[in-house]
């Protein structure tokens, strides 16, 4: 089984030790983004996917390949050249003290990519999944059309689409975001993280979203998932005591009902990429053939593991997550 | 606005890894001191401070006055000369195990610091705010004669003065202590921390000092306001769960009445220089324009963010501290 | 007062910073070992030991030896000679992810010890106890002579003995453990964490060992206690509420009755140790001239420190620990 | 004495223990920029330097503030705001294998830099001299336009000014460098690393610029300084053995004679910011009263020390450099 | 173009910062053996391959797949399975005092290895080249039978095979290297390092081995070429002034003459896998069509090169290491 | 055999990575001093030793004790008490740039040392030879006391005597220096790096002091001999081209002739401690039973290989040392 990913690739640098950037004189180095994050859980699961980006013709490109080739990810469909590799510098927070995160990304090389740098052809053949998120669209012109065209391949070659909101209100307007993934909802099988930039129409139903109450999301999902045919609905549930610990949950529409997955309380060694883990942990469910809500129960289980591993991928195995699963968070020593 | 600090500075090596002094093959460096802190708070806060200290004439007290300057302290006040500087080893606790220090600051520069060594009419031109410990006049008789001066020289020029008193009995004993510091505080406007150095009179009063009372506080502040002329007595108050978690809130006295900050719930990166967190916040707020309860509470919540950073000083903004006073402990990831 | 301690002791490679195996690029190196733990420990409280094994005539061997020699125990009589040092790697687990332990410890040189590496007349001299574990004879059978060998010359030259069980199913059979260990329980006055593989007969008692209650476990040390003439049975217990978070106590039967201690709840920094630690500490205790329940306390808050040092040797003093013994756990700093 | 100097300030991100780009875990943090260093060396002996500039209002910008305030650097004239900081990777070289350097530079907030961001007439008030290169100008349209009004600012206000070439050919084409370049030097005391872009005539010349002799510098340097006008002409020469040894000296013209300084072997610890210690040491030498081969002297010996030192910016002190332009560079060990 | 290569790959375990084993507190972490660093290599020049070997199913034997598979090597043919992962312990060595290297190999995965783990058949499919080495053969009668079955499998696919010699006397005795290589050299092409091993015959020659001239090699290629058919003889030079300075250069045999390359003097920052960048090198000058002087020298350049380079696996590229052979071995910064 | 050493161990704070102190975020910690080095060397070559002196009793003294157990040191007879470890920061050098040492030992316990903390009888038992430094009595006038005492007590219970002179001017007056050291040397049998303040009269030679030739050496040596009655004098010779590289020999006087050993060139890791290397290399040589000449080469190929080993003490080994007296010195690497 195979998914292919579509998306940004970082250089994250981080501060070690909780220092702040204005004491740092090191930065830890990783690299991550969104779907390169699933590209590299995916394999971790023992499944094969292959990640499309464009990256720079340097060393510090090379370096963000090898990070994905080292977990295992397909990288021979990277395009090569533009400006430069998209940056983020991180300063991981601690209790009462929330993380930071600067972003440094602009006139990074998959901003400037061109259809022409990809055979879609190519690339989802063999493949069952195809996988982008709502950042990618957001990052240039070139970028969405490069989205929209990889979701029609990908539906035309049979593969099942998801796709992860993620608005980011710096990269684009809500007005710009709306219109683009309104358009790219169309092709999408399993959406991840809906949020008001796909349209819901609150005057239809009895809906208040100022004040959203459990059986909303109900409401709320059916109509989205009429509206653009999506066939899954997914979305994580965060609580965040402080920047230390955390309480994380997900429920699933399946079209007929919500189900949700337990709630995990979870002590932070680095938050970043969690929401990228529970969505290639419902991938890997769903394409290894459980049904909603096991996979959302497995992609919440791996969620939880990936908080306590440093950096944006996840290295927790199938089976540390099935005995998460299964109850046993106990953290026993395992010799 | 302006701020003048008196005090010693020292070089802080502390384990990293919570390894044990007798596991250590490296410490980490950093520089600091209750008054070198509280200069380096208020500078973080946008306001102007200079430090003034006698450090030694090689690269060590060079390299203090660097880390001073880093975080944008005038320096230029600071008298060279003397034998060494002062140095203290930290080893940071966890768990139940407490935090250790070991001291080795006995003969450092500032214990043979003369008056000539400065200009207080320079020093103080344009200053609105002189601050000071118990520990500097603790340090040797010039220490305490200079501590003395300084305090009598910033009246003179119309400066607010504050006081931490920090009583160290390992410095001096509790009669010298004593002395001293009464006649010290016949030119201090705002005391922190008031104890029993200061001579209270139980006699006079209500109180049973071996069970104070809630209420007892402002009894035993009103005496000592009155006694010594204290427009305002602040004090923190921590419960201490474990090295590795404590709350801590804070009071103030403005003459009339005591005022209760919020109680923060802190997880411990580092505990050192928190109590400096909390006077230099009470100052900023005060210099700031802010009555004495919000004075409190931005000492109080400065004073809780410095726990989550490594280090003597604090580099929690003035944004990050209004955020948490303002109810948000949440630690979001900040993008 | 003299202890004597007899096993192997390890090279300990650990990932830092809660890297896991697939992430790291480096290894953290301690060196530690049940009854090598035992024996740092003891001299850490004042007393003396000496620590019998055999290692690698290299520089590795040469390293291990350092390590105990640092933390001063007597090694001059470790064996040199043998194929290798055994090793075993650590990734520590934090929240619900449980540390993982890959031991490389097959053909180590102590699995190829012979009776004529030792003169245990010679050792023996002016000891006190004597201690080792059920690990040691698992080895290989040259261990497990080794192992009566010395617990009958310890036996024989008036020492006490204890003997910590540790059951590892992945060294040998339940069958094979139960046959060696039974019979060197004959020379053991002490036995630490009893288990299975003693053999205690249930059908002549009322105990249902699939459903132990509190009672029962008096019962089962009678029997064993009679069975095999211990002295004293203790045992910890450890509630794992996660990999960053347990809580911990111990018992001890002194014949008559059993002795619960105080329960800590520890935040761990560095759980491998724990066990020996209370071990140790129980031993420690007993030569000292406390009673069981004293010592039993003393292991236990002994054990509670060790989760907060790194490695496997426990660095906390006997004032730290009668510190917390008396009640304080707040772990305010010391200066 | 006063030094004022206008540049960019990047972040240096280097690969520790001579790995390589495709290797590195990690990056040591540095701010660097030749008019930085330059502004921090002249701190560095015992001068003042203010720094002119504009940097992002984020916490990035504001530690290349704190590295320069560090040194003693005034930053008070720092604009801020802007996109971004600009950013340069390091990977030293060792031996035959060449030091690699990945610029990050465009947008960087100097290059949005407007003339109204300064206050030219209160940044050169009570200063002597007026120190950029050739890069600033290489920036940006509006950097070229602010370099140009600093120049000129500072010459109406009887500043000393020099300018360092340093021709980047990524930056800009020779055309329009020469353009700028030549429009530039008219406001130029102090000239150094001329280079083609500075139009010299051969033809007007017996010198053969494809086959250049020793005594044909004199005759470039004549016709340069008659040209624009340059006091002094100075320029380093460089040997590479390897990167990490190289062979250094300078030579100075004083509108009469070319002087040779001291031929250095150094080797190599940290090469860049080399160029800008032989120029921060010939301005402190001319400032301090040097003639122009003492100047020269002081500043390629400060040039030769540099090379020892991690980081951009140089900090050897003036006793140092005294001691090796008089003769000892054994390197014997100051106790 | 496709190579694969056959061998063992260890961790290695290497002291930080030239720590002896007796002082270091850490060990950094690299992959590596001789034909895992050709295939690393191969790629690293833009050619394809694959490697294969047998690793333990464990966390330590994936880290070893990643470290191939971050290089850009195929390892899906990597068996699984046996007891554990090779390794050995490195102290790098400096000036007079030589690295120190302890093998921990014994009863590793591919001493275990079995025929039926491997299909040649689809391994060799599209390949051209097949290399391994003396060392391979060396780990058990196993591993030597699966090397003399790779060598048969890839000469009936048509592919070139090499063999790198390395005689270890710590791994069997000189007889049955002898009797085991002289059998794999039928079916070897290229072969490197070759020595008293393969059984030259002095007898039929003039040549004295106590006593070699340099026109001996060209007797002693032409009988060894002769009796098993090699098309090329290579070998490396290396002249040890210390453990920090080596000169390094080669000769290749082509069947007629003997060709040398040029001497480079290395100033070393790991010079293990010289001899593996030799290998690689040649291979693959002689794949990308080179004569075999040519190769030769591309190979001693990149072996000039990887002396620069930490780990066991050369990163230079093939720009560089022509950049090297062009001449330019001066080290000047690449901006 | 077993050698007993008096003096003073102090912590050394070292920068990494070459960094000066006005840069460095941490130290790397070791412990050293002459007569500790001397005493951990002697046990590396596999005699016994003792260390006498008094440390402080806190964790810090403990770990200066530690790091001697680690290396084998007998640590019994340290007295604890006093007010401080003494310390030492230290810059290492490179290149032109030198080493800096700023010592910070003032007060150390040491200085306070009774003559009652030792019981010589005791210390001596068993003892063949006792070493010390003309460091220790420059310490305080009870060190002075103590050093006179040893000595005495030393040759009375019939062990050769040994001192390194090492006259260091910032510690006393040169005369008072010569006054104690005069009385000193009556009780010294082994005289090393003996200077002017032994009190060597010119005026009964031919010796002109200020231009020492070859053959002067052998007239001073004599005198002093007859004088003080030294069985021995030895002296190292060092060239230092520069901070990295030196070159360095010895040469011993046996009463009758001068023996010069080998030169060595040496790549210099850490300087520290290579006189006391040739110290203990020499007294480990005549212990051994070498005649002066190889002593003193024993020695100086000791010292040479101290140079390439991080921290003060030599872990060279004997068979190391005899490898390179024998002629490789080529750093080859040892499998
Ligand atoms: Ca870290
Ligand atoms: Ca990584
Ligand atoms: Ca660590
Ligand atoms: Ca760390
Ligand atoms: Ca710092
Ligand atoms: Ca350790
Ligand atoms: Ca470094
Ligand atoms: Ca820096
Ligand atoms: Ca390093
Ligand atoms: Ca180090
Ligand atoms: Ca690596
Ligand atoms: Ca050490
Ligand atoms: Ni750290
Ligand atoms: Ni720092
Ligand atoms: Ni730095
Ligand atoms: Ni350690
Ligand atoms: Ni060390
Ligand atoms: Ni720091
Ligand atoms: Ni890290
Ligand atoms: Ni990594
Ligand atoms: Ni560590
Ligand atoms: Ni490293
Ligand atoms: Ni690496
Ligand atoms: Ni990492
Ligand atoms: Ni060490
Ligand atoms: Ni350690
Ligand atoms: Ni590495
Ligand atoms: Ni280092
Ligand atoms: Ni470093
Ligand atoms: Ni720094």
């Amino acid at each position: 089984k195979k998914v292919v990913t579509l998306g940004e690739i970082m250089m994250r640098l981080s501060t070690p030790d909780y220092k702040r950037f204005v004491q740092t004189e090191s930065f830890d180095v990783n690299y991550g983004g969104g779907e390169a994050n699933v590209a590299a859980a995916i394999c971790n699961y023992g499944l094969q996917s292959s990640f499309i980006s464009k990256l720079p013709d340097n060393a510090l490109g090379q370096a963000a390949i090898n990070q994905l080739r080292r977990y295992g990810v397909d990288t021979q469909h990277v395009a090569r050249g533009g400006k430069r590799l998209g940056l983020y510098f991180l300063e991981p927070g601690v209790s009462m003290r929330a993380s930071q995160v600067i972003y440094d990304r602009a006139d990074a090389s998959i901003t400037e990519v061109e259809l022409s740098d990809f055979d879609f052809d190519k690339i989802f053949d063999g493949a069952d999944w195809f996988h982008t998120s709502g950042i990618t669209p957001a990052l240039s012109d070139k970028a969405a059309a490069l989205t929209l065209a990889a979701l029609k391949a990908a539906k035309a070659k049979g593969l099942t689409t998801s796709l992860d909101l993620n608005y980011r209100k710096k990269l684009w307007t809500a007005e710009k975001a709306r219109e683009t993934l309104t358009q790219l909802c169309q092709y999408v099988d399993v959406c991840l993280g809906p949020d008001a930039t796909l349209g819901f129409h609150p005057e239809d139903t009895d809906v208040d979203l100022s004040n959203l109450k459990q059986d909303d999301y109900k409401i709320v999902f059916k109509q989205l998932a009429d509206k653009y045919g999506f066939k899954y609905i997914a979305s994580t549930l965060r609580g965040s005591q402080s920047a230390s610990d955390n309480s994380i949950s997900a429920m699933i529409f399946d079209g007929t009902e919500i189900h949700h997955t337990k709630q995990y309380n979870v002590r932070i060694v680095d938050r970043v990429g969690a929401g990228d883990s529970f969505a290639s942990g419902l991938i890997y469910g769903l394409v290894a053939g459980l049904n909603a809500a096991q996979a959302a129960e497995f992609g919440i289980a791996a969620s939880a593991l990936k908080h306590t591993i440093p950096g944006d991928m996840n290295h927790a195995t199938v089976a540390e997550i099935e005995t998460l699963i299964g109850g046993d968070g106990s953290g026993k020593i395992q010799r």
